[in-house]
C-alpha cells in the first residue's frame, strides 16, 4: 500500500513516502494521455461526489475527467444549486451523500479545515480540493510532479514562491511537500504577504525579488488573489508587476535553465508579464496535464488500486 | 408486469399492490449497494432526463446515483440555465426533449400538476421527483419502505406525520401510500397547517403532540419550509420548536421501539433537536439509501426490466 | 475521409461534398435512434468538453447527447461557474483544458469569431455552436437534413428565411448551405431586420411576407430574439405578429405541400401563431430529432470514424 490512509487533506500530513509514490503513480497515468483511449477501467460502478462551494473552472474540470478516466460514477454539485440555501449544515448534507454509497467526496470549501472536518464524520475517502487558505494538495503535488519532471531529484534544488503568501493554500502545500522532499525554499512577496512565520516552516523570506530569484532552479508565481483582498495589500495591479511581476527583464536574470510555473488562472500583466506567460520558459500547460494524472493516482491509490495494475503503461 | 403503467406521479394512483412490487424490487436493489461495485448494466443505451424546475440537493442527486448504477445515459437540467427564461412554454422545452428521443423524464416543478401534463402531452414515461404542494411519490414510497423494514407488514401500525401538513407533498404521498398499506396515519402540527379536509382521506387530526405521538409507531417529522411561508403561518422557529418540535422531552415519552424519520434537509432546532437528530432514534439516514433504491426499482420496472433478472441478489 | 478538416466553424467554409457526406452520416445515426438501445461504443475513451458562454438549453442538450450515444467522456461547463469571472482570458482556458488531453471542444460564444479563434490556438477539434451573429453551423445542417427528407435534391428548392435576419446565426449558416446545394433562398423580414447586403449572397430579398412565401417549398420562421433588440428595431410584438407572424391566414395561402421550420424556442403568438405551431405542417420536433443525428455524425467524423463502421443500420 502507497497510501497507508483513508483521506488526502494536505501535504503536511503524508511522508516523503507517500509522495513519491503518488507521483511515480501519476507518471503512469500520464503515459496514458498518450494513447488514443485515455480510460482505464479501474473504477467502473464506484461512485465519486465532487462537492464545490467554491467557484472553479480548472481544478472541478481536472478532478471531474481524472475520474471519467478511471471510469467511476460522478456525481457534482455546487452551492449555488444545492439546499444550503435551506439552511442544512455542512455535515448533514455530507452525512447524506455518505447514506447514498458513495465511495468518495473531494470537497471545496472556503472554510480552513472543512474537509478535515469531513473526513472525520464519513467513512468514504475525502480529498480535499482546496479549504480556505489552508492545503490544496492536489495542487502542490502537480506543481512538484512537474518540478520533479525538469529537475529529476529535488534534494538541494531551490524553489522560489512569488506572490501572496498568506492567503495561498498552494504556496502552504508546496512549502510542506517541498521541505519534505529536501527542496530549499524562499517565499518572496510584498512584506504585507509574506508571514514571517513561514521561517519557522523552514523557508528563507526575501522581499526583494531581484535577489530571491537569481538562484533559483524554479519560480512558482502565485496568483494574485483579487478577489481575496477587501481590503488591499498593496497600492494597485500596476504597483504590484512594477515590484513583483515576473516580467521579461526579470526573466533575464534568472539562470539558462530556470523554469516558471504559475497554477493559474493567470492575472496577466500583473503577477506574469504576458510574453513570460506564453514563453519558452513557462511550464504552465505541464502542470495543467499533470494535475489530472496526479488525481487520477490518488483516488486510484485511495480505492485500494494496486499500483502494479495498469498495465502497458511505463513510467 | 409490477407496473402497470407508463409514468409514476403519484402514489394515490398507485395499488397496494404495486407499491408493494416496487418495495421488493427496491430491497433488491439495496442489497446491490453492499457490493463494491453497485452498477447494474440493464439500462446502457437508454436514456434519462433529469429536469429540475426548483433547487434540489438530495432528490436531483438521489434520482442521478439510481440512474448512474442502472447505467442510463443522464442529462441534467435545471431551470437557472434553460431556455425558460425564453419565454418558451413547459410543454414546448419537454416535447423538445421527447424529439431528442429520450426514455424517461423526472421532473420536479413548483405547480402541483405538471408532472400530469407532461405525462399526457410525451410518450416517454415520466416520474414526478415532487410537483407544488400535491404529491412528492418517491419521498412517499422511501418513507414506506423504511418503516416495512423496522416494523414489517404495515397494516394497524400508527405513523403520527408532524408539521406544515398543508404544503407538504411528502405528507400527500405518505398518507395516500400508507392508507393503501393499511397503516393508521395521524396529522400533527398547528391548526394552520393542518387541514380538516385531509381526515377525509381516513386520517386521525391531533393537535396535541404529546396525544399524537405516545401511541405512534413512527414518527415522520417533516421540515418547516420557511421558504414556502411569505406570511409566516406560526409565531417563529423557537415558538414552533417549543410547542410542535421533537425534543429530548418528546423522544422520553415515546414506546421504546419507536423510530424517527425526517425527509430532510433538517432544520435543527426547530422541527427536531440536534439531540434527537443525532440520536439513537432516527434512522435518516436509512431513508436517504432507501431513496436510491427506491428510484432504481421504479425507472428498471417503469422501463419495462424483469423483476427476477437482477440475479444474485437478494431481497 | 468525408471531412477533410480539424474542426467546423460554419458552413460558408464546407464544401457541398462535405455537407452532403455530413447528412448521409447523420441519417445512419438517425436510424440507430429507433433502437431501443441507442448508444454505440464508438467514441469509449475519447473526451469532449461542452462549454457554453450563453444559456442554451436545446443546443447543449442536444450535444450531450449526441456525445453521450457515441459513448464518449463529456465534460460540461458554462460560464455562471467558471474562472472567467476570475478574469482569465479565453485563450487561457482553452489552452488549459486542451492541456487536459480533450480531443474535442463544443464551443458557444457571444462574439462572432470564438470559435474560428479556438481552432487556431488549440490542436484538438472545435465545433462551433454558436459564435455571436456569424454562424450556428450545427443547426444549418439540421435544418437542411429536415428539408431534404421532404424535398430530396434541394437543388432549385425554394426556401423563404423570415424573421430577424440580421441578428440571426440561424439564418446565416442556412443561406451558405442552401446556397451550396442550389436551393433558392429568399429573406423576408421587417426591412431593419434584412440587410441588403445579404442578396450579394445569391439571396433574393422580399418585404412582402405574402410574395416571400406564396411560391416557397419551405419556411424556416427565425425566432425573434427580444434579448438582443436593447433597442427594438420592431414596434412590438403584436405588431410584428400582424405583419410578419406565420398566422392560419398565411399558411391557406401556402402551396399544399409546403411544410414549417423554426429552430426554437419558439415565441408562441410572435413570429408563429401557436395553431400554426401545432399544426400539421409543422416539422419542428423532426429538426430536434436530426439535430441529435447530425451532431453525432460531426462528431464522429471529425473524430476519423469510418462512415461504413456503423454496421446495421442502414441510410
Amino acid at each position: 500500500m502507497i497510501l497507508q490512509r483513508k483521506d488526502v487533506l494536505g501535504l503536511e500530513e503524508m511522508t516523503a513516502e507517500e509522495i513519491l509514490g503518488v507521483l511515480e503513480m501519476a507518471g503512469r497515468f500520464r503515459a496514458v494521455f498518450d494513447r488514443p483511449v485515455r480510460s482505464v477501467p479501474i473504477m467502473r460502478g464506484r461512485t465519486v461526489v465532487n462537492f464545490f462551494h467554491e467557484p472553479s473552472t480548472r481544478t472541478r474540470i481536472s478532478f471531474e475527467l481524472a475520474e471519467k478516466r478511471l471510469s467511476a460514477d460522478i456525481v457534482n454539485f455546487s452551492t449555488a444549486t444545492s439546499s444550503f440555501k435551506k439552511g442544512e449544515t455542512l455535515r448533514d448534507t455530507a452525512e447524506n451523500l455518505a447514506a447514498m454509497k458513495i465511495d468518495m467526496l473531494i470537497i471545496r470549501h472556503g472554510s480552513p479545515g472543512a474537509a478535515a472536518y469531513l473526513s472525520r464524520v464519513l467513512e468514504c475517502s475525502v480529498i480535499n480540493a482546496g479549504d480556505g487558505a489552508h492545503e490544496h494538495p492536489t495542487q502542490g503535488l502537480l506543481d512538484i510532479m512537474t518540478m520533479q519532471q525538469r529537475l529529476g531529484d529535488l534534494r538541494g534544488k531551490k524553489v522560489t514562491i512569488i506572490g501572496d503568501i498568506s492567503h495561498s493554500r498552494v504556496a502552504r502545500s508546496n512549502i510542506w511537500g517541498l521541505n519534505k522532499l529536501g527542496a530549499e525554499v524562499t517565499l518572496c512577496g510584498p512584506p504585507t504577504m509574506v508571514p514571517g512565520a513561514l521561517a519557522q516552516l523552514g523557508c528563507k523570506i526575501e522581499f526583494d525579488l531581484h535577489k530571491a530569484v537569481v538562484d533559483a532552479d524554479v519560480l512558482n508565481v502565485l496568483r494574485i488573489q483579487l478577489e481575496r483582498h477587501a481590503t488591499r495589500s498593496f497600492p494597485g495591479n500596476r504597483e504590484y508587476h512594477r515590484v513583483y511581476g515576473i516580467t521579461p527583464e526579470v526573466v533575464r536574470a534568472l539562470k539558462p535553465e530556470t523554469f516558471i510555473m504559475h497554477p493559474g488562472p493567470m492575472n496577466r500583466d500583473v503577477e506574469i508579464a504576458s510574453e513570460v506567460a506564453d514563453g519558452p520558459r513557462q511550464v504552465i500547460l505541464d502542470q495543467v496535464a499533470n494535475g489530472v494524472a496526479v488525481r487520477m493516482a490518488l483516488i486510484y491509490l485511495l480505492s485500494g488500486g494496486d499500483p502494479g495494475a495498469l498495465s502497458g503503461a511505463g513510467g
